[in-house]
């Protein structure tokens, strides 16, 4: 990993980290089956997000995310065709790479350790930043919206068999929708995120873990 | 008031319809002191509610706006000079309408009418529309984000004393955070308005005060 690389990674397990593809410098003899289209997705997927993390959606171009990747005007119009149709494919590329859930066998536990994550990542300078022009994004677009949607589908999914677990431990009441507890964790700090100057802040990750537990354990996510 | 503003309106207490001064188009003997000024301001800021909510804020044009709002072009351009200065003062009007809370005496019947507004606001077609633009616009431009700061401030400042309230009738623990209670009320709804397909309704509303009650009772929110 370039020193480059080293420095766009909050750390490994955020899974969040769109165009970190290794391959896009490979190493001899490491060039995976997909070769030079996956190297020119992950280039161009990189510097998309780049590009969108310091100057926000409104001003991507196809031509000036051709010049960072370093790769041809035409392909990238080729391949991807409008600015909707490459944020769209960042947020498969971002779902892709979302990594496995912590599994700690408490509750309580994997839900800290999710909103840290999530913290970790908001509050994270060019990471923060991607999140904010993807979310505006999606307001503008029907097909980055739906991209949006499946992004957030997938880590939700990762998540709710923390959830399940739980209801199966007896430590939460039958009946609990699993995804609604993980989304009730990601919500405060998202709102935070967009309506608030306050940092993020690990306080603010546990009080979201402990909102969501005492309220799943009062009943409230019973379908 | 005309049909179509009437159209535009969600209910009275909503209280957070930009631009919808009744002096627009003053009855005779209605004009409140401010009198052009006030009136210019009016339109202009409903043309660009309009305009947000039907275009989103990347296609926001001075010009447009001065066409819809019938006002100089160059009275927009001397007054509001830029884009996200027009947006900045549209939100220091939302916040200037934000009207004044519900007390039923009760914390959970308070959090649930604040919930089921946030609620019927955002799943408005204009109003979620227009919500949706200004979170946008504000993650690209501090100025923007400064005042929709100010306008979630104030609006959290408004609602706060239902839990102040609570906490005087021993309904929640001492020291619990007003501000953060109100907070969690809000950020399911706004979450799911971001990243979900799933339509706004008044169960999730239901469900958003019922889980920021039973975190703030189970003492989550204590400073």
């Amino acid at each position: 990993m370039s020193m480059e690389e080293a420095a766009h990674r909050v750390e490994p397990e955020a899974g969040i980290e769109p165009g970190s593809e290794p391959d896009v410098e490979p190493e001899p003899g490491t060039v995976r089956p997909g070769g030079r289209t996956a190297r020119v997705r992950a280039a161009v997927l990189r510097a998309t997000g780049d590009a969108l993390a310091e100057h926000g959606f409104a001003q991507l171009d196809l031509a000036d995310i051709a010049r960072r990747a370093e790769v041809g005007k035409t392909t990238v119009y080729r391949r991807w065709g409008t600015v909707a149709g490459l944020v769209a494919d960042l947020l498969v590329d971002m779902a892709e790479q979302s990594l496995p859930r912590t599994e700690t066998g408490s509750l309580l536990a994997d839900l800290t350790a999710n909103a840290r994550l999530v913290q970790r990542t908001l509050s994270d300078p060019r990471q923060g930043a991607l999140f904010k022009a993807v979310l505006a994004a999606a307001t503008c677009d029907p097909r980055t919206a739906e991209a949006l949607h499946r992004f957030y589908d997938t880590r939700v999914g990762e998540w709710a068999p923390c959830v399940e677990e739980a209801v199966e431990r007896g430590e939460l009441p039958p009946g609990t929708d699993a995804r609604e507890v993980i989304r009730a964790v990601s919500a405060p700090l998202y709102y935070r995120l967009l309506t608030s100057p306050a940092p993020l802040d690990e306080a603010a990750a546990d009080r979201a873990a402990n909102a969501a537990v005492s309220a799943a354990r009062a009943g409230v996510y019973q379908r």
